[in-house]
């Protein structure tokens, strides 16, 4: 996106992607007074129920894809599998924000901590693997042990197999090998944090506070903020989030997530991965500050000036997965705020929502 | 609205009137999970923007309102001149809230005065008047002065004459007459505050806390809450706008305007008006309440449990009106937070959105 102008109200954004980040991007754009345009191919898309304007296409549909970008002003997307191919013939046509280069590094491991360690963000140690005896050297580099992942495509604990023990190796590489992948050194660390940055084409940064994050099932569950780390760990990742989205010359709220590793002095922050888009443990920013980072996203990639990202009171986050989502008006006890995604059907491992809980709410009188 | 059962995520809520109230209800009503299906004769409506669902017909067309009611599990409104006659119709399909008798007294200044009278609520003294010579007896219990009102379809100043002196009379009534009427005291007042009460069907209310709002040229034009009254008469006004949704039997959101008279103790309430629905004195309630005014109507006539209600900061709501939007970009200094309804002309007395202003913001750390 090289266009330095600001987008005004009206203008049309397109969104790749119709799931509940795309919705929320849509809710979000309309507070600016801006219209909507979603491409996903699947036409029960959550994000479909709040525009009239749609696409149902795959996303190597370049009819449809040319189609879109004449319809818009600008293109954004809500996840980050869209296939590099279909974001550089977008880039052709219509501003895109993020760019595909971010895109790129984003979605190859290898190249997204390459990027990484060339941009001096520290990384845990890893090693590309492309044959079970390279598997073999790589363990020996991490002391036997580590993370086995592809280096594209993956997500929610997909495309992932750890390897503890020695026979761990064999298994692992039958299960994913035939295609790139990466072993990371398993680094004991005291907890997840992470960091949600926006940066506009101004290049002006802004982050939201840390947030320390708890998985299960290999599936974020909670966000808590402020996170269990000192005021200085918190500044060093908010820097290093910045610092990163500046070395991409991003635009959009970029989410980066670090492992909080233990050391003699200072606890050692390695950054675990970045996501190009709004990030699913910056969604407690939606109850406790007055930009939220789906507004955040907006007003970046439109070129507007950045909102304010102080936080008015601690919160919670959690995930609703699957059944969950059915007890939701039981949930709703004072100082919660409700987001749900619309979704018909609460499959195990589905995210159908989240809640926010703040506590405690400090009123002013 | 007689049935007390929860209305669950996936519902289709019918909103009557396209507008700015309509749209933001739309996406509150998306926070939640529900579809919102739009009934606006004018076929730029605002609200239009964003959902998929629409019907472009005018109020009394028995055939499109059929058809929507057909389409939607409950409908509700955004402005208070619904036609009586199409709310009745509705109401017959499905269910409405708020019901058809809140919006009928809302709609006569004499049936709501009589209505809030009978209720115990305290109004300035009026006079129901059809000829001239009836308002010159009104003016002679009103002290010579008053406001003359068409009884209907006033709003924004319109539909009005202020009477200073006897002179005035003729004229105001010329304007105005061949249709009913009312003379109003002019009472002279401290301030004028509103406050924003919830109600659901199982009878539990909730209300925020009083903005006291200044109009420019009879529209609003600022809300600033806390507004500058004792917290006394603030618990008082929540108090009486609960005890009017209770006598309504009410179910939604309710906008009560009050002019807070000096006296000899404490100053005195009396109750301008009544809005049923969401209320533009509330539009602070999106920057500092975990809640907004908007979701709450969701909550409220879907029978969910009241969303809380707590105010994190102090707020400052500016209505952007006609070519004022323009400048928005540039208002968005720290501590603001904008709302823009993506109306395509900025015409003069128009309002184009509005910005909450937060201060002092207090971080939590």
């Amino acid at each position: 996106m090289t266009d330095m102008n600001i987008l005004p109200a009206g203008t049309t954004i397109g969104i790749l992607g119709g799931g509940q980040l795309g919705r929320m991007l849509a809710t979000a754009a309309a507070q600016l007074g801006m219209k909507t345009h979603i491409f996903c191919p699947d036409p029960q898309s959550p994000a479909f129920d709040v525009t009239p304007f749609k696409t149902v296409a795959a996303y190597d549909d370049k009819q449809a894809l040319k189609a879109f970008a004449d319809a818009v002003d600008i293109i954004t997307y809500e996840f980050e599998n869209v296939p590099l191919a279909t974001a550089e013939f977008l880039e052709g046509l219509k501003p895109l924000a993020p760019g595909a280069r971010a895109l790129a590094i984003a979605q190859d491991r290898l190249a997204e901590k390459a990027f990484l360690t060339q941009a001096g963000i520290p990384v845990a140690p890893y090693r590309a693997v492309d044959t079970l005896s390279a598997l073999e050297r790589a363990l020996e580099a991490t002391g036997g042990k580590g993370v086995l992942k592809t280096t594209r495509l993956g997500y929610d604990g997909k495309g992932q197999r750890m390897i503890r023990q020695k026979g761990d190796a064999d298994s692992a590489f039958a299960d994913l090998g035939g295609q790139p992948l990466v072993l990371e050194a398993l680094i004991p660390f005291d907890c997840e944090i992470s960091v949600v940055v926006a940066r506009n084409a101004r290049g002006e940064t802004r982050a939201f506070d840390p947030a320390e994050n708890i998985h299960e099932n290999h599936i974020l569950k909670i966000s808590t903020v402020p996170a269990t780390v000192s005021a200085e760990t918190a500044a060093t990742a908010i820097r290093m989030a910045s610092q990163i989205a500046d070395a991409l010359d991003y635009v959009g709220i970029l989410g980066v997530e670090f492992f909080v590793v233990p050391s003699d002095d200072a606890p050692t922050l390695l950054v675990n991965e970045i996501a190009p888009r709004v990030h699913n443990s910056g969604h407690w920013t939606q109850a406790v500050c007055l930009t939220d980072q789906f507004e955040q996203h907006i007003r970046a990639i439109c070129n507007w000036p950045l909102g304010d990202t102080t936080r008015l009171a601690d919160v919670v986050m959690e995930n609703l997965i699957g059944d969950e989502i059915h007890a939701i008006t039981e949930m709703l006890v004072p100082g919660t705020q409700p987001h749900i995604y619309g979704k018909a059907e609460a499959r195990p491992g589905r995210k159908m929502g989240h809640i926010n809980r703040v506590k405690p709410l400090k009123p002013t009188n």
